[in-house]
């Protein structure tokens, strides 16, 4: 454990790995549960969820999906059906062995995702044309064994959502897969305030079972990629193992094409991880549980009228639809102030005896101008104006995190033509390179670096060469973007 | 099977059991899992089942609870804590005994409710009485092995939101345990057209580990009561077992007060058998997928113009908050108008080409006024006006439902000093006796009678006198409520 600051928490500039698990349960975010990698998203974390869960699912139903639940408990044939699949999943299985007080005939898994138990269900109940597609959403918590758990980033249990459709052929379900993959990245850029690198994973990347894999990674503030959300084109390969079948226009008997899709509560740790500083948390205001914290100041005889104040100002930002919280806890101002910068608040206002007379208030800001001490620039403005525009500030304050883990990423990105400046792209973010497609050439590229092809990207430009490790020919069409990741 | 009707499924009337099997299928509300006891909630159930949480979560939110999450896996000695909880729920555990490839060295329970892992995380959580009290809800699934299942009424696995307060005194949780319950009882009628028994459990029928249970009790349109929510006051119960303690104002070391309170998807089981009827579901407009279905009548020429003016109206709802679906499947328009009758949507408003000319439509009410035939009278009125009422429609129909399923409920309600009048009464409704309060002799009831004791109703009359089956002195100072039960 590092220095760490007036709350408590290891500054991230010292050591991220520290501040990360530090702040996690000091900002009560989330706390270790009693079986082993499992966690509790403590009401603070779990506010961040639902604000992103409605928003996500929001998407889902705009783009036509319905929600649907389908069982924890997977018999364990089910996974053998599709090799691959269960190939990926074999090692992480949690087994339920026993049930009522007996031991089951077959063992249940606990779903690590459900392809499987929707397949079976995907071909009870689909027939004919008629019926296609199916465009179903689940929110629900997997389960995958996890040896080295880090909160919110890899736990045995996760919650998460997982898109399952069926389509006629490839072309939809193609266009399926890139529409979600679309959604996952305009959700990160506009709700969680993180651009994203999009792109296409190498074969050796892709989700086990699946024939194409797209995904999303975000830069961390520890150069670190974090993959953030899939979208995969499975093909005929479930629709095979599960006989899903339907009778075209022609009478003819196809198997359906399908794709699955998921974001997941790690997305929680990639909000945290791209936007935090030494203070603590920045949350983006569209996930801030509190958007604005009010701060009454007075003692004695003030404090009564500031607080009224304050209570009104709440309701005044309330009735706009913005999430406050009028913070008069009996403790000093700057305690108070530390502790909504730790839990990232996005724009905090004091409210003091003279502001109340000139009908202003300061408000400062998570991450702005900073003075030359280094400490926030707080502006005075009148309360009305303030109200009138706070939804307009919290825009522009988004736009402003989008903005700033742009210029991040962008700082920490660059193509490498060998090796040895790859490896120390590699230490402090992308690094864009050729690569020759080859799975043992990646498996050497990852022991030497710890860097993995995260993916190749969307809208790379074409580019052909020589592998920047083995010197082979490129393949793909355009540098990948290798990088350490979660 | 009994005789089915158009659409497949046995009257009501003749085989409730059958009918709710087969509509429950037929209606698409849910599926059977793979494994054994477990169910697959469909589109159309699991939306019944967002809109139920949207409205209960609003409540649950309004009187100052958060929303948390805790894992799923529970070390099993954590269940061994509490004497009587660990003997409630032994039975019906599902164990798991392998992760990860490994046996594990302590199995792990899949939660069949949360007070052991809650009570764990509030031992770490609270130390002063400045962190009370304690005011959380979770919603997630929990899987109590079922040997008889039935689909949203008894599951292995099911959904629902468990609540987890924890207080400084009896005092303050007792009012927390009655505040929820009250909660319920309200959310019940006022949402799912439930009119309710309220009232405390015997000690016979207690959550496992809790001091006193109340219950909210709905009638089935068989005569069967469902328990359909239930508050519990847990004493110092599990403050002992998990060691959940605070120091108080005065420096002393106090074990808090906790509550727990829970609903789940049996309430949609619920919806389904005390509204439903021969035709099929009625849903109450609050919990119903599509409040308004607008079928386009119209043939070759017209076809277009019809479907133009549906899109039109069904704009002009969806503009108002209704949901709204327009039914312009490729089938006849009895087809549509018995579908949409079973699957309980609330008005039906048919479009013809005759009514585009006049401006009006034809609307009819799931449930309402029949003629003489036995088939729903429509109502012929104007777009704008029909546009201009229909949430107010929609609430009429709400109150109709309540108004009727009160009526039903209390048709089948008597009370009985008599075990000859008591075994008659409960093969149709509740019947309220007085009762010795000897876990022996409710056995005994129960042995003869299928009946149990489902509440002590809280607004009973005071009444004594001999119980009703033994004539030993009655117990509780009120007549009893019994019922067979789900």
């Amino acid at each position: 454990m590092g220095k760490q600051n007036e709350l408590g928490v290891t500054p991230m500039s010292e050591d991220v790995s520290a501040w990360y698990n530090e702040l996690v349960f000091k900002a009560e975010l989330a706390d270790r549960g009693p079986a082993k990698g499992t966690m509790v998203i403590r009401p603070y974390g779990y506010r961040i969820w639902e604000l992103l869960q409605a928003q996500l699912d929001q998407r889902f139903k705009d783009t036509g999906h319905e929600n649907a639940y389908f069982p924890l408990f997977i018999p364990q044939s089910y996974l053998q059906r599709e090799a691959e699949h269960v190939e990926g999943f074999a090692p992480e299985l949690a087994v339920v062995t026993h049930g009522g007080g007996k031991e089951l005939e077959e063992p249940l898994v606990v779903r690590p995702t459900s392809e499987t138990v929707i397949g079976e269900m995907y071909h009870r109940w689909i027939s004919s044309y008629r019926d296609l597609p199916v465009l179903i959403n689940a929110w629900n918590n997997v389960v995958r064994w996890e040896l080295r758990p880090r909160i919110f980033l890899r736990t045995t249990e996760f919650l998460w959502q997982e898109g399952h459709t069926a389509h006629a052929d490839e072309a939809e379900a193609m266009e399926e897969t890139l529409r979600m993959f679309d959604v996952y990245a305009e959700f990160a850029e506009n709700v969680a305030a993180i651009p994203m690198v999009k792109g296409e994973k190498t074969p050796g990347e892709r989700f086990a079972g699946a024939k194409r894999t797209f995904t999303i990674e975000g830069l961390m503030r520890d150069g670190k990629a974090l993959q953030s959300g899939t979208s995969h084109y499975l093909g005929t390969n479930f629709a095979e193992a599960f006989d899903i079948t339907y009778q075209d226009r022609e009478n003819q008997l196809r198997h359906v094409h399908t794709t699955s899709w998921g974001m997941s509560t790690r997305m929680i740790g990639a909000v945290i991880l791209a936007h935090g500083d030494d203070q603590g948390l920045v949350l983006p205001p569209r996930l801030a549980p509190v958007q604005v914290a009010i701060v009454p100041i007075g003692r004695g005889e003030q404090a009564e009228a500031v607080r009224d104040k304050a209570d009104e100002l709440r309701e005044k930002l309330t009735a706009q639809g913005i999430r406050v919280q009028v913070d008069d806890r009996d403790t000093s101002p700057g305690f108070r102030f530390n502790d909504l910068e730790l839990k990232g608040v996005p724009l905090r206002v004091e409210l003091g005896p003279r502001d109340l007379e000139a009908g202003q208030v300061l408000v400062a800001q998570r991450v702005g101008e900073v003075d030359e001490r280094g400490r926030a620039v707080k502006e005075t403005i009148g309360v009305d104006a303030f109200v009138a525009g706070v939804q307009e500030r919290l825009d522009a304050y988004h736009d402003l995190l989008v903005a700033r883990a742009r210029a991040y990423r962008d700082e920490h990105s660059a193509t490498a033509d060998d090796l040895a400046t790859f490896t120390e792209q590699v230490k402090v973010g992308f690094s864009y390179a050729l690569h020759c497609g080859q799975p043992g050439c990646e498996d050497e590229i990852k022991a030497a670096t710890a860097a993995t092809p995260r993916c190749i990207p969307s809208d790379g430009a074409p580019e052909e060469g020589p592998c920047v490790r083995c010197g082979e020919p490129s393949t793909y069409g355009t540098r990948v973007a290798f990088a350490r990741a979660y």
